[in-house]
């Protein structure tokens, strides 16, 4: 596994004082992703190369397939045949090759992918464009149901999860957790699209999705896009350290998901789809 | 000037009580971005839908004007004949027209905005690339010389000046300051790099850069592309509330750039280009 951190020297000042230190600051890198399809109307695959996304090294088959997952170019791991790790010519490349019978429009893909994979980006796609990424599953109404004291705990389990955050503090989180706050599985980059992006692709990978219970956290705020992919993964709940913004709302509430949002210091508020949190009273009894 | 939040209704809940209440969201909403422009090789000028964007509302020539100078499609205000701002199909619309002089290479420049819009991207332009983004003026040696009691008070200034902030949680700033710690300008958006956008946009069109005393501060973390926006704009000092990352300090660092992290609670450290901070007791001085 590569090093997310890396040592530098730098100059710490206070109201009184300055001095020579060391830190550790999160790894950012360019990751290449190259995907070898059979173009719409082609008989053969051919490779292209469809966009360099600056991430935190680690995990990057995962980052690749949680990637084409949430922009709608693969259903799900059956239509992956390989997953290669490489040198691109500006740092690491993954190459992944699709099922025969998978057909990507490659001109939409390149625009789609260069947009997605930004470390934190939603440009590219317009709320119109929305229908087009519902989740794959439907929703189940109500379930899971969450009692608040396990929505309390969340951000505390993230946080004491995250061994890296607390050395550099400048890495994202995204956890699945279920819905009694049991942690599944956790992933980190320096881009809060690209940990949630990994995550997803590494339960794709491990068949663990879709989860008709499955709860998602992230360490920062919840945007259209994030919660874009965890509609696209068919994931019932959100909860975000951060504030949503109001498309964010607006879009889990058109699907009947749930958002939580400032989840954190013992409280927490719901933008859409409350039904799947039970009031306090409900909760104690 | 439109609306930066928007209300919501939604159930708060702490460890013994839920509540319906309402609340703020920062809005977030699709803009598009056509430039009119001739192409490499073409004789006249022509349209073409460069990409959208999710960003918050207000400030969206701004917003454009500084998108177009930092991916180097435009030299400075003086290659804008005109903007205008219309409805898309999808929301907001600018519509920016260049001098016959700007030629464009309109393949490149279609991936590289669609990639650069995102409201935090820095996907699809590798490490490699940096060279083309170096600043138009160079950054002068040394100066600004700033005295730690003045980074240490920006953080607070930030906050004071974002009155959107504390009511939604969800919105980033941006701000430029002289070295003596007086606000210029502030811009908040819904993405951090929207907001350093709409902040050298604004500066550009007032003809208030390049500035060789300008000190940009940003809320959140400082990830490689923000630098390269700074870069960019021949801006020679950048602090951040938050984390840089690794590529962050090293292109700072190769462009004699001074960038801090971390300046909150009456500290802060620097990354690259400690030549521009005093020391605490040549400040006393």
């Amino acid at each position: 596994m590569p090093s997310t951190t890396t040592p530098v020297s730098i100059r710490r000042i206070t109201d009184d004082s300055a001095s020579d230190a060391e830190d550790l600051l999160a790894v950012e890198e360019p990751l290449e992703i190259v995907v070898a399809a059979r173009a719409r109307g082609a008989e053969a695959r051919a490779e292209r190369r469809l966009g360099i996304t600056m991430r935190t090294p680690g995990h990057d088959r995962e980052l690749a397939v949680g990637l084409l997952f949430a922009e709608g170019i693969i259903a799900g791991p059956a239509d992956v045949v390989a997953i290669e790790e490489g040198e691109g010519p500006s740092g690491g490349l993954v190459r992944v090759a699709l099922r025969d019978e998978v057909t990507v429009d490659l001109g939409r893909t390149e625009r789609a992918l260069a947009v997605a994979s930004a470390s934190c980006g939603v440009c590219g796609k317009a709320s119109i464009d929305v229908a087009s990424f519902a989740p794959p599953s439907p929703l189940a109404r109500g379930a899971p149901r969450l009692a608040p004291r396990v929505v309390h705990g969340l951000a505390a389990r993230l946080r004491d999860a995250q061994a890296v955050f607390g050395r550099t503090g400048g890495l994202h989180a995204a956890a699945l957790f279920d819905a009694g706050g049991a942690l599944a599985d956790l992933r980190e980059d320096v881009g809060r699209h690209n940990a949630v992006d990994k995550l997803i692709g590494a339960a794709l990978l491990a068949g663990k999705l879709p989860d008709p219970g499955a709860v998602l956290m992230v360490s920062g705020r919840a945007g259209f896009e994030l919660v874009q992919k965890a509609l696209r993964a068919s994931i019932p709940v959100m909860v975000a350290v951060g504030a949503p913004s109001s498309l964010a709302a607006e879009l889990a509430s058109a699907h009947g998901m749930t958002l939580v949002g400032f989840a954190r210091d013992g409280r927490f508020n719901v933008y859409a789809g409350r039904e799947r949190v039970a009031v306090p009273a409900e909760a104690a009894s």
